[in-house]
């Protein structure tokens, strides 16, 4: 089997496959946003790429408007798209009608290309590994991006679920020679979306943005913040007062929540 | 001032800048060939996309007509595209025409973008890097990409020459907390693009790609071989029998040699 990562939500596009499953990740702020709201008791989370078409959903007592444009909240909106603004005391009990400039788009355009979409951030990586064992077939990792551009966070995202899911299957070191070795004997060793053989060992490749991914999240390790900062999108957050939520969205494995988007709407499996 | 990697030829068309000057990077194999054949004594390159394109020009004594699709060297020419078939004994005093896959279009596209279009690879990392700062302004770095994705060999070549540029300018450790603090008075922080305020010290800045391929470049270090087989273009070329390609091509900061392109011709500086 394969992990294939794309680096912005436009190269869901190009992909000629279809998947089992894909995580979609937006470290900063929309997927992690989206796991907090779930853990702190919301009911559900409906992602609408269009402020037109959240506002028509709103008109509801029990559904809180929220969301952002360039990281800012939408006039008239009763959240943001802070995590920390989504506790228990707001969005218990609630459905969340969340939209952001770039993660909810990327969900829907997952959704096309995969049977089921996970969504994925550093909270709860382990937890998304976890659930991918469930699924036996091809994995997408999309990393929605920052304006269209690759995103340090997002990456750091996918690299830690390879990380936690390679450890699950019991490879503690990647190495693309052992697999060159291991495919001396298959034909098509290329295609990075092909399915690998059933004679290699584990069966799993990683395509190239794959490995970068997983090398960047042995790199930082448990530095995870730094990573945050070293992004282009971190220092506008900090720029704009929001460091707290830099901090927060850095906590790795502080989740054992997994949302999955189904039919249009987010909610919580462990 | 900014440093902007792209990890494909095909994001260039994105960028809405130009540059004074650009790095393209195809190390497995086309820039390494050229890198090569220079350092051996050739007295010029002339990379075409077209392979009809590279025929036409053929019909010379002196012109070594070089190239290759889908890794295997073309019907009637000369060379493929090793670098180990570049030797003096080859190549001294000829004109090479190299037609390749990938590299020589991004040397094309590259040039619409910037003034001066560079030629990098793994061999002359340090040496291009020591070029650059010849060059007052913002720098992109292209990584050629494989098949139209991300490639782990041209990221990690870009990753060099980021670390040794910063080391050229004073700065071991990159920090974008760092960067953060001492833009807190600049009011757009943000923009990938955009040239940064001259307050800040040293004035550099990373896009997001560039602080990734920095970060896996010291992921790597001095293994720089087995990245290139964590790459699916490397596991490709050793499953045809080039593993001696894949070694020379990881032989990092080799060659003093810095190959530019100007008008169609490559030629050799120091």
């Amino acid at each position: 089997m394969m992990i294939t990562t794309v680096f912005k939500k436009a190269d869901i596009s190009n992909l000629k496959n279809t998947y089992r499953v894909a995580v979609v990740l937006d470290v900063l702020r929309a997927t992690t946003t989206i796991t907090t709201a779930l853990k702190n008791g919301c009911r559900e989370v409906i992602p609408v790429a269009d402020v037109d078409e959240a506002r028509k959903l709103g008109d509801d007592p029990n559904v809180l408007l929220c969301g952002e444009r360039s990281a800012v909240k939408l006039p008239g909106f009763n959240l943001g798209n802070s995590p920390l603004e989504f506790n228990c005391d707001t969005v218990s009990g609630k459905t969340v009608v969340l939209t952001t400039t770039n993660g909810t788009g990327a969900i829907k355009m997952a959704a096309k290309k995969s049977g089921t979409v996970v969504i994925g951030s550093l909270l709860n990586s382990k937890a998304v590994a976890k659930k991918l064992l469930q699924f036996n077939g091809d994995i997408l990792l999309v990393c929605s991006g920052t304006r269209g551009n690759f995103s340090m966070e997002d990456t750091l995202a996918a690299g830690f679920i390879v990380k936690e899911f390679l450890s699950l299957k019991g490879i503690k070191n990647y190495s693309g020679q052992e697999i060159t070795k291991q495919r001396s004997n298959v034909s098509d060793v290329y295609a990075a979306e092909t399915p690998i053989d059933n004679n290699i060992e584990n069966n799993i490749v990683l395509n190239d943005s794959s490995v970068a991914a997983y090398r960047i999240s042995l790199f930082y390790n448990d530095n995870t913040l730094d990573a945050l900062y070293d992004s282009l999108h971190g220092q506008k957050l900090a720029q704009l007062g929001m460091r707290h939520d830099l901090t927060y969205c850095s906590k790795l494995n502080t989740c054992n929540l997994v949302p999955i988007y189904k039919d249009g709407i987010i909610t919580a499996t462990t």
